[in-house]
């Protein structure tokens, strides 16, 4: 990643408030940077808390746009602004900000710790958010779930039958792991915005399938990812977030819940 | 990114062949390694070309694992292993891959480009390789395609009709940005991974869907992408390897055909 160095020069050369910019009404795919920021008590502006936000998303990602002179066109919000600089796709504004913000070991602390981290937030957002999302639209990201409720009902099955336990599973080996120092935290024993991520997937299929997460805690073979959950939940600056009136309520974004989809 | 001098330090520390580990059969999510070393002339080796492969390919990936002291486990393929480094997820595999074969500016050279770069990438393989994979196995990864196949037709009529355009105009958009410095290439006039990345994307869903391709093209509204996408095909060290016997056929991969799922 960038050096300390790096980062520091282009800090000086943004010293300007981040902007998120994304959808009001869910905590979605914009909820993992705001985590990032909360917990390090970065400033930065979300258009979720403004008036005319969606329409600064929509212009964000509008399709005639062909970018700046900088910057490409970005596709699909999360979009962060910092400067000039305008980037999208969650996990790549994760990247850009976990030097910024201390979630990840300097490159001369752990010159190769960024790649390991990028990989296991990538990995819960693949199998925890993106797939969690494919439940209640498996055929179709244009219509409407009801439109999809039969194959909603066989994707949700398949995913609590064997995809939670296979990520899950997964998470638990990381946990587990020499590498993770300890077992508290994903990698190197610390907390790494990788963790923050975990959390808030764990999180939103806690929400999502609710009695399908209830048993698979019960069952005591995740217990590490569970009891991460818990500890990012308690970290002081996080609770304070979680309990304040920025954190929006799942409602119809990637988790969703559906009576119908969760197991009986 | 590693400044130039990290990357360079880190060289010499592992001064050893790059080592793919990738299901043999396949081009699969390898091949956008296997593109990204071929065009940079790099020393690499694949087990999707070596005596017993697949073990190495299982045992990286053995749901068990809880790594070593240096990596996490690895959930799935490809996987990169380099001197001491584990790593996986393609798009995190490219970044690691970037600075060292060239295939991204330097640092010094535009600060924040591997962030526009990577960007570009996550985007093409969730709209162009993720989504496409989808098409075929909608509702359960665990399942076969044969029992799947109607919602695997609904799922490839909403691809074909609104996800494919959609990808494919924020590309073109890509291409006639500012940003791209000229259109030929995606980002700064320049080859970086991301134009590889797209080169197979498009070269996948060629394969899988050729009607819905070929009238696409035809339509001429995203005519700099297929012209990449021919450029690309067409390096020298690149038509190379796609005429070599290292080149795997398409066949029960990520990119499949299947005519019913294709428009008439």
């Amino acid at each position: 990643m960038a050096s300390p160095q790096a980062a520091k020069r282009q800090k000086s050369s943004k010293d300007v408030p981040y902007e998120l910019i994304y959808w009001p009404g869910i905590p979605g795919r914009g909820e993992h940077i705001r985590l990032a920021f909360e917990e390090a008590g970065a400033e930065y502006t979300d258009t979720a808390h403004e008036e005319g936000g969606i329409e600064k998303v929509m212009a964000a990602i509008d399709p005639k746009s062909t970018g700046d002179d900088l910057n490409p066109p970005t596709c699909a919000p999360p979009v962060l602004k910092h400067g000039d600089l305008k980037i999208n796709q969650t996990p790549n504004i994760l990247l850009y900000l976990g030097p910024r913000l201390g979630l990840v070991p300097s490159a001369e602390e752990d010159e190769d710790a960024v790649y390991k981290i990028n990989a296991l937030a990538l990995t819960a957002l693949d199998g925890l958010s993106n797939e969690a999302h494919d439940c209640h639209h498996p055929v179709a990201t244009s219509k409407y779930y009801e439109d999809q409720t039969e194959e909603a009902k066989t994707k949700s099955a398949d995913y609590i039958a064997n995809r939670l336990p296979k990520f899950l599973g997964y998470f638990e080996g990381v946990l587990s792991g020499e590498a993770s120092k300890g077992g508290e935290f994903l990698y190197g024993g610390k907390l790494s915005y990788a963790d923050l991520v975990l959390f808030q997937c764990v999180d939103g299929v806690k929400f999502a399938f609710p009695k399908a997460l209830a048993r698979l805690e019960k069952e005591g073979k995740y217990e590490r990812v569970f009891a991460l959950h818990e500890s990012v939940k308690e970290r002081p600056k996080i609770k304070a977030y979680l309990e304040s009136e920025r954190r929006q309520k799942y409602s119809m974004g990637i988790y969703r819940h559906y009576p119908e989809l969760d197991e009986d």
